[in-house]
């Protein structure tokens, strides 16, 4: 299956159900374990010409294009892992990594997307959001942390936000990691079995698993109301790592194949440089 | 030799010259250059835990420690690989990389350090910054971009700002990367032999390389000026990429190593929470 099609078959699209897609499925690939680990590593390679193409047209002021990855997913789903292992590979001259934790009193004086804002990649970078806005309609929704008025104005909010960056140049890819509770059970309970893991762990995590079906609903709502031609949605089942990382890594290949960066034309005199350089 | 002795040997001290470093040399290593990429490689491993060890301390809120590295050199002399190679090869998470551009109309209203002190490094981090404060004594001294009596103020304004940073917590890596103007010649040429490398090529460069000896002379200065105690200068003979990009890594680690992070306790009983979470 070729990288656009596989793109397509983790798509949001019209009733589209989130409690129909089996977090141990492996859509668009019939390899197993070894064959995707493998071919993570072979795609960086085209991974890497790509943002370097896209770094270089930025910087000869040639084009507006960016990507942003946003990653929204329950505790332990793996956004760690794919920022370590996908990301990670990139050059970080070209990444933009930023990680929204609960927000600050500054932050809360401020619409919520008033931070969000300020961490837009800029052109030629390939941004990624570790959580996002979408939290302040998951937990905002599942916690109350805002009026429920408040809540649906966000949805709508967020889409014209969307449109307006994607329309800026930026390519929008949207991912939750989709993993069973029982999975989380096993990686939170590794967690605590492990010393060297204990800082990762927060008892708050329990909280949260408990009002695990709410969230579930959240997300399908954040689907139904923010999954958009100018920037879909993209579930991928997660209770095997090596298939998300592997998963998000096409979908970041896809939005730059997109793209299709060009390595830009020297706007000086190449022969005269050379003449120039050689009698320094 | 270990690291710390290795470090020593890097170290700008009193009587320092840097017309009398050889930039083919490979002062502290014995090895070739196989040798050196094998070793890079296997240090990796040790960088990345203590790197996470750091992070993990910050979350916990046990400690204010960081690590800024601060890249200087000519241009072409291996300031990008240092980033992609050594830096590349740690949890994004925890690095913090901020690229100084010419400043721009906003920055120059504002002290030279208002820029800068804005990307220092949050504790846990790893800060890295690819040119820095001290283009403002460089290329600010040699293209006379201040009055002298301003470019001599900023001496002893860039070590009071350093021993405060560095009273804060964070390891200050001061590093120089010293080529030969004929390397410099050499790694320009290409960038004009390949269409793909022509973004990273500026005429500017060689009008920079006509003025070779005055920013000898000016790095010689801010080594005598600024390589203090509490930040000490390294210059690294940079001809041999596997050789600097080694070097920096050794440098990185024994940052961290006198910092020496540990995982921190849980800050929670770990067997309630086992069993709240086995009961969820």
């Amino acid at each position: 299956m070729d990288a656009h099609t596989w793109t397509q078959t983790l798509r949001v699209d019209e009733g589209f159900r989130l409690a129909d897609l089996d977090p141990d499925a492996k859509p668009g690939y019939d390899h197993g374990k070894a064959r995707g680990v493998a071919d993570l590593a072979a795609r960086l390679a085209d991974l890497n010409v790509l943002q370097e193409r896209l770094f270089a047209e930025s910087r000869a002021g040639v084009a507006k294009d960016a990507v942003l990855l946003v990653l929204q997913a329950m505790d332990s789903a793996g956004k760690g892992g794919i920022v370590r292992h996908v990301v990670g590979g990139v050059d970080p001259q070209g990444v933009a990594l930023a990680a929204f934790k609960a927000p600050t009193a500054e932050e809360r004086e401020h619409d919520f997307l008033w931070r969000i804002e300020k961490r837009l990649p800029d052109p030629g970078f390939i941004g990624v959001f570790d959580r996002s806005h979408y939290e302040d309609v998951l937990i905002g929704r599942v916690r109350e942390l805002a009026p429920p008025a408040e809540i649906e104005r966000r949805y709508d909010a967020i889409n014209e936000f969307e449109a307006r960056v994607a329309a800026s140049g930026t390519r929008i890819v949207k991912v939750m990691l989709h993993i069973s509770p029982e999975e989380q059970k096993t990686r939170l309970m590794e967690r605590l079995d492990r010393p060297d893991k204990h800082w990762k762990y927060n008892p708050g995590d329990v909280d949260e698993r408990l009002v695990w079906p709410q969230y579930m609903q959240a997300y399908q709502t954040v689907f139904d109301r923010t999954s958009t031609a100018a920037a879909p949605w993209h579930v991928i089942p997660a209770n095997a790592k090596w298939y998300a990382r592997l998963a998000v890594q096409e979908l970041l290949l896809a939005a730059l194949e997109d793209i299709d960066p060009q390595w830009p034309r020297a706007d000086f005199d190449v022969e005269s440089e050379k003449k120039r350089l050689a009698a320094s």
